[in-house]
């Protein structure tokens, strides 16, 4: 399948290197592939140069935003949230139409420091921010509540016992999603939490994962819905 | 030890209950203790007239929120979010001075209609708001993540095994909210989540835990962290 990725920093790679070790046909896409490549020491986050990556990746194409959203018929916004509706729009509303785009961003404002706060939250959402900007997407929020290595690959804490969760608008759209998760990344546990308000919620979890992250000492965790029946 | 508890709805009324159970000697507050004796319909969230549930717990004495909180060794704030700072207020400032104060309240704002929003989030929290208002009150957010019957007995789902999670500035009220935590309520799994500005995260939790409660189709469930070591 032809899959788009938006976004070239660790979730991006993560997913990029998924699918194409699974055999599709991926392009990456990012502002500026020069730059990208350009690019020879670690980001402000630690993240390796891109050219570093992808030298271990040769099957993976990289280009602009436009690039891979016209190339995906499936697309993956993993981009910051801070730069998703731009990275969108320079990807185009044509060549986002129709497509289900799963939506892994969180609205994170550093501007104020660590931790950080939400730009957009309680009565709004960036999941909702992206169809509100480009209707013809079929924006489904999923993975943004774990880290990458754990979104292609839940197995490795406690053999995938732990939860994702779904929101959108779009039945088929969801339906390929959760598709993905549980065929492609191996996802066991997938939640429907509804349409795609339900992305204030996910968004919302983000400070509580945040100190988890404290908590814990590291990102490799996630949560399990315990119920009555399990 | 002596209780006091801040609100007569469903959370004061378990906490109230299963502390007396304990054998502690407890006080339960209201705004105005002839009017809520004297309802005799349940409320608009359905929670059934106080007089119907004191009279199987006549151990337990009904006061105003300033009885309650002159009572208390240790305190819980069981009000709604909405009316929190209102009614420690007139549990007075000097009632609330040096003692425990486990805040278990959520900022919901049912104004606009459902599902609610937080009338405090994101860079705020009600939790903070609190020593805020009352600086020399020490207090634990806990238990706003839970329903009121998991709060006191969460060994109804998978033997207690799911989590708990704590956030204040006081080191001594912590260990004591804890202690409460595990060896009264049977918490087995308790998270020290940090300074009270946690309390951000833990009551952002809402918006999700409200769409779990609808895709589980129960309030009877909770979150296990899971992580590498379990």
């Amino acid at each position: 399948m032809k899959i788009g990725v938006l976004g070239s920093l660790t979730v991006g790679r993560t997913i990029a290197a998924k699918t194409a070790e699974l055999g599709h046909d991926v392009v990456l896409g990012t502002r500026d592939p020069a730059a990208t490549l350009a690019r020879s020491e670690p980001d402000a986050m630690g993240t390796p140069p891109f050219a570093e990556w992808h030298g271990q990746q040769p099957e993976i194409r990289l280009g602009t935003f436009a690039d891979a959203a016209a190339h995906g018929e499936i697309l993956f916004n993993a981009t910051n949230g801070s730069g998703s509706l731009e990275a969108l729009g320079l990807a185009g509303a044509d060549a986002l139409r129709g497509k289900a785009l799963m939506d892994i961003s969180n609205p994170l404002d550093f501007s104020r420091g660590m931790p950080p706060s939400l730009f957009v939250s309680n009565t709004d959402s960036l999941g909702e921010q992206i169809p509100r900007t480009f209707p013809d997407a079929k924006v489904v929020k999923a993975l943004n509540t774990v880290n990458a290595s754990l979104m292609v690959d839940p197995g490795q804490l406690t053999g995938g016992d732990h939860d994702a969760f779904v929101a959108g608008n779009d039945p088929e759209a969801k339906a390929e999603v959760i598709g993905v998760l549980r065929d492609w990344f191996g996802w066991k546990r997938v939640h429907d939490l509804g349409d795609i308000t339900a992305a204030r919620g996910l968004e919302m979890y983000l400070p509580l994962w945040l100190l988890l992250f404290g908590a814990v000492g590291s990102p490799s965790f996630n949560v399990k819905v315990v119920t009555e029946q399990a």
